[in-house]
């Protein structure tokens, strides 16, 4: 298991008209927690994409408990749960400032040949890394 | 049950360096849905949500089958499974111009007092459409 | 001069907690309206980026005079007023269903060669299909 | 004259299909820059709104010298030029990692009353405040 925590404000155009963050928004806070806790462990996202590997979501899952409001100071724990194959598990914990849960979420993300778009074993370097780890 | 589908061109901001529509961009595509198959049934959103009744997921799941495309002509079939107390569960279905599966997604809303920000009982105008079609 | 009009909605997404289309946004609509009024007039902005061309925007200039907001139904008037050796200048005016001026914008955009990323001469055929307007 | 310089990460949303970061969403740095201007020099934007008054965009004007690309570490600086009357003018010069140029820009902003939405003079705390600087 691998965990990395970044923390982070809520900008004005994340929040709808409601006063919270906008559900969809979610989205790029996890993928910011995924690339930070992965150029913590020696990995550069964007070296691998760039050398043909991308990273693709086949699944996406949040569960709501607290809304985030703007200028919020969130924290966001990211925890590599698992690998097998040509997939990665994250799981994300997101809390405010004032430690109230605000989300968890799961993403299971495959390796896919840029070229051919088929799923592929991941990066040798990768699987050393990650596998020291677990 | 009630079902809507809408057609969308996939816009050029929402596609990511793959080039593929960002994950986080189907939350509001599926949004875009609700709010049509509310208005073809007489339900206006927006006016609901003037009146003091929001909207807010408690969950949000989508599982991605194959990418959505620059320009691509996609097509939402958003399926209103069930409500109950204060809860609507909607369900989608995305496809691209050529039939292919693009996704499918889950959403459950919870009506929420716009003041009290507590849930509540959905609006007695709002029930009475709803259940004719359950 | 070439004009084309398309109208949409606002979508929920869009909206700040001011109630006001995010200014930000408006680059996703001037976009729209660009690919639109090419599609119309034979051109198709993704396959020319396909082959090798990309266009991006070398200004981008908004006036704001009347916020638009959540579920308005906007129409947006998209103008080419000139084009010249590698550029192209677009301009917009954006009103919502009332006729009230939402906004008006500029944006000169520049022929690129995607894989130098220098500024180059249109297509040929973009060259003729344009020239016959002006 | 006061200025503020904050750097932050390109994130992998923000960037489009040619690799650059979607011209867009250049309005959210800016606005991340304005709104830390503002906190290191003792306002909350989020507090002024939440008192009643509203600050949006009258004009919106991006001069775009180079792309910015995913993961690039830029550095914005941002400086309120001046103010005047219901008037706020915000200048920004967005760089690169290496130094490079990225953009530049202008935004006017107005002090609007929230509830009647017509402009309005700003708070007495924020004029005196900003008086100090010019």
């Amino acid at each position: 298991m691998i965990t990395d925590t970044i923390s982070f404000r809520v900008r004005y155009n994340e929040v709808d008209r409601m006063g919270y963050v906008h559900h969809g928004n979610y989205a790029a806070y996890f993928e910011m927690g995924r690339t930070e806790l992965m150029r913590k462990h020696g990995l550069n996202y964007k070296e691998m994409e760039d050398n043909g590997v991308i990273l693709p979501l086949s699944e996406f899952y949040v569960k709501y408990y607290s809304p985030a409001l703007y200028d919020d100071n969130l924290s966001l724990e990211t925890i590599l749960t698992s690998y097998s194959g040509v997939r990665l598990n994250f799981e994300y914990i997101l809390k405010n400032q004032h430690g109230d849960l605000i989300a968890e979420g799961k993403t299971p993300l495959v390796f896919v040949n840029n070229t051919s778009r088929k799923p592929m074993r991941p990066p040798k370097e990768l699987i050393e890394k990650i596998s020291s780890y677990f």
